[in-house]
């Protein structure tokens, strides 16, 4: 079986007719129209590739090819206006012309040296499920060749050091395959963002992406022990300590680098004990700022929920975590150690101080969090990637954003954002959307709350509005003081708002680590910075 | 009054009779020597000091000084050979010529001007308390001229957000006032690392401390949201949210660099509520590896208590935490939000299931941190900076050094680093020392053990041989796999160490950074690379 080039999953997966039905008809609620007129999917044959333009040398071709199919899936990644292009335009305008499939590092490095030398572009890839552009290849003309590296190959969990509760592990490895590996060993990275099935450890490190636990362990920053990352000029490999205080943390400038000061392929990693206990809650609060207030003092309290989901009443109601009148909070606590009452009784005692009831029967359910509200939310969270293509051949589009912001501003950055997300839908559609919110990830200081808006466009011009609406949801989202992305990272999408958050004297520090590691420019050029 | 310009505190605070006398007598039993003949303190009268060589520009006048006791004070940090430099051969040979100190950062950013533009090098200092060196003046003598840049005056906390508890607060500010200025909030940093009353926020941030924490908010890395640098070519202010995932984090490009980039002058860190619940005792254990174990087991456990001490039984003895037949953990739980009895409980199963016995009396006493065997180590603690001169006018040097290495080659780790420190002490002083260990603070994947030795040497060559043993012992860390340093910073103390350490084109990648914001190079020449 292999992937969709153009959808998520497999080929041969089709979307359950009942399934289908079910969104169908919540899309068809959302906006008021009766019926859909889906554009088919696009089909191999249908597509107009341009040959490649490069020669593969000899002692490359063990590993490196021009196959068509393998050209289609690298050409872009899953955002929405990627998918639109290819299911609206049957745009493949600027595939790579050779995919590499490194099995070491040295292959890794000798792709490297082939593109420096003939003036190639390379774009490092792990799951291919951006949502930014991050696997897009430049147009740059400077470049006469796009050379994509999949490191589908370097996909072991290479040790484990179950003492210290760590392991070395290469990078191109996927989500369920990295768990799979794990699993006698009893520990877990835990690590389940929404694109966990198709998303790579070397991806995860390379966008700062942030994972399960809602507080404390948040981004995949917290998680690394040490890299190796293969760069144009050689390999920088760091030390494996818990921490160091020895100058500036050598990780912490591979960690966001976005594939461009280097092709990372191998971490140490902390895991987790695999939990054995568990207690799982809902809490639905008739205020939305009370709610926020008790999300608030939890995440100060040094409870350290495993989950603490705020879902804003019109995001609860449409993933049926609620019935539209509530706010509701999925709140969960995880140990592989101790029971955990004591935890929850507290988390709840401040629920109860700010006005929050919950379900009492859940919290005798050991799997309560695969059931009702919670349980609603998970499998929507799950499947939401394999329906997108569906709802962009509808011209239905439905995006995420999401920001970080200190408690103090929270109340007014989402009002605004939201706000202003919508008369842009508005505008830009003719049609009301949505744009609901709910928090992923909670800080002592802030939350990272996390946008959904829907919009129903012209399936012709669904690019063009995707844009228009992405554009002023971000400009809404940075004016109002948060940064322009929390977890999905940057991508070519975000360079613009990007360009204003960083401090200019560090984007000139970034250059300059640019030019000592990747002189060549061979690295996702127009990440993070531009030639 | 004024600081002392060899010391630790203030002028005119002698240590009493009856606390030199225990500590006298320590040291006597400790070396099997009868008694002392200390050399006494140096006198400012004593001490040559080079004329300074520079004409400070009129626009600079009103901060800038070449004030004598300035210049003492300035002239060395606080490590066992700096202070015996200044008490056994009255060494004050490479002051500072100028002290500049500035009372904004327009006033920081034209002494870096200044220094550009006349060829000098510049030193930004905190509190001074640096035992690395890190204060220091090059010796370069590419340098005319030698300016330290003392940040006392930028020692307001300039903004408190009670609902994100955080604050924004100048770097010059000692533990003490800092603390002073937030009380009245409630909310306090609790960053008490031992040399908290002379050292300052901006030096934590530059040198990467370490504070009160044993788990989780250990390092001030933990506690940034912020920065702003003022760097040769300008100030990099970094924006204020609980995390981003936009591109690599600027601030940590300045945690830990030492002052080699730019000058720390403010930064938004995260405070805590202060505690208002407090479980603490004593746990005492009969096998030092599995004390060691429950400490790993408490650690991986998610319970995070804000002390987790483990003083192996020979320390304790020396501090008066135990009396040498067992190893002692003193642990702690600390709230502002909750009771604690869960936490501790499952705490001290964890070590009961490794055979320790715990002082259930204490548990009943709020206060129980500052008596018995926890107390008299915590007096022991604060203390020990004021003795320091004291020790070295008697030949006796007590240094430490602390490290971090991951859990599975902890054991092996200890005993060869205290085995090559003993065997150096030996060799080089011709007498038996000591070597012990606790940890600090404890990681899920590892330890930071902290090495306490004494050896009593000859004063004419206390430099020479404390030289010696610093580093047989920092080579035998460094050699068993653990880093260099865990919060001690790096100074020019540890460059060669930390050569080793540092992936040669993270190195290349640094250079690059100083290149781009100090091209004058007028930062502390000599810190984290040569020039």
């Amino acid at each position: 079986m292999r992937r969709s080039f153009y959808g998520w999953g497999y080929e041969g997966e089709p979307i359950g007719t009942e399934e289908m039905g079910w969104f169908e008809r919540t899309w068809a609620d959302l906006f008021g129209v009766k019926a859909f007129d889906p554009a088919p999917m696009p089909a191999d044959a249908e597509i107009a590739l341009r040959p490649s333009r490069v020669a593969i040398p000899a002692p490359l071709t063990d590993f490196c090819t021009a196959d068509r199919y393998e050209r289609l899936l690298h050409t872009w990644g899953r955002s929405v206006h990627d998918i639109a292009k290819m299911i609206h335009r049957r745009d493949f305008s600027n595939p790579p012309d050779v995919v590499a499939l490194p099995r070491d590092e040295a292959e890794v490095a000798a792709v490297l040296d082939w593109c420096g030398d003939k003036g190639y572009a390379a774009v490092p890839f792990g799951g291919g499920s951006s949502v930014t552009g991050g696997v897009n290849h430049t147009r740059d003309e400077r470049y006469k060749g796009l050379v994509t590296i999949d490191l589908r190959h370097l996909n072991k969990v290479l040790e484990v050091d179950k003492v210290s509760q760590a392991a070395r592990i290469q990078a191109g490895v996927l989500g369920p395959d990295m768990e799979r590996q794990l699993k006698p060993t009893g520990l877990t990275m835990r690590f389940f963002l929404q694109a966990w099935e198709f998303s790579s450890l070397g991806g995860w490190i390379a966008t700062r992406a942030a994972g399960h636990y809602a507080t404390n362990y948040t981004q995949i920053d917290d998680h690394v022990e040490s890299l190796r990352v293969v760069t144009p000029r050689g390999t920088v490999a760091s030390h494996r300590w818990p921490t160091s205080g020895a100058g500036p943390n050598p990780d912490r400038m591979f960690l966001g680098s976005e594939g461009a000061l280097g092709v990372i392929t191998e971490a140490w990693v902390r895991l987790h004990k695999k939990p054995t206990f568990r207690l799982a809650t809902t809490v639905r609060f008739g205020d939305y700022a009370k709610a926020v207030d008790a999300v608030r003092v939890i995440s100060q309290a040094g409870l350290f929920p495993a989950n603490a989901r705020l879902l804003e009443r019109e995001e609860a109601r449409f993933t049926e975590a609620g019935d539209g009148t509530k706010d509701v909070l999925v709140l969960t606590f995880e140990s592989g150690d101790h029971p955990l009452d004591a935890w929850m009784k507290r988390a709840l005692e401040i629920c109860g101080d700010f006005g929050g009831e919950w379900d009492r029967q859940a919290l005798d359910d050991d799997e309560s969090q695969k059931k009702g509200a919670a349980g609603n939310w998970r499998g929507k969270f799950l499947r939401g990637p394999y329906l997108r293509p569906h709802a962009i051949a509808r011209g239905v589009m439905r995006d995420t954003m999401e920001s970080c912001v200190t408690w103090d501003r929270y109340l007014d950055f989402q009002a605004s954002v939201k706000a202003r997300t919508l008369a842009a839908i508005r505008e830009i559609t003719g049609r009301e959307g949505t744009c609901t919110v709910r928090f992923t990830h909670v800080y002592p200081d802030g939350p990272a709350p996390y946008f959904t808006w829907h919009a129903l466009g012209d399936k012709s011009r669904l690019v063009e509005q995707f844009w228009a609406i992405k554009a002023a949801a971000s400009e809404a989202m940075c004016d109002a003081g948060g940064t322009i992305t929390h977890h999905h990272s940057l991508g070519p999408d975000h360079r613009r708002w990007y360009d204003k958050e960083v401090p200019p004297l560090f984007g000139e520090v970034i250059r300059a680590a640019k030019n000592t590691l990747d002189p060549k420019w061979v690295l996702n050029p127009g990440i993070l910075l531009d030639r």
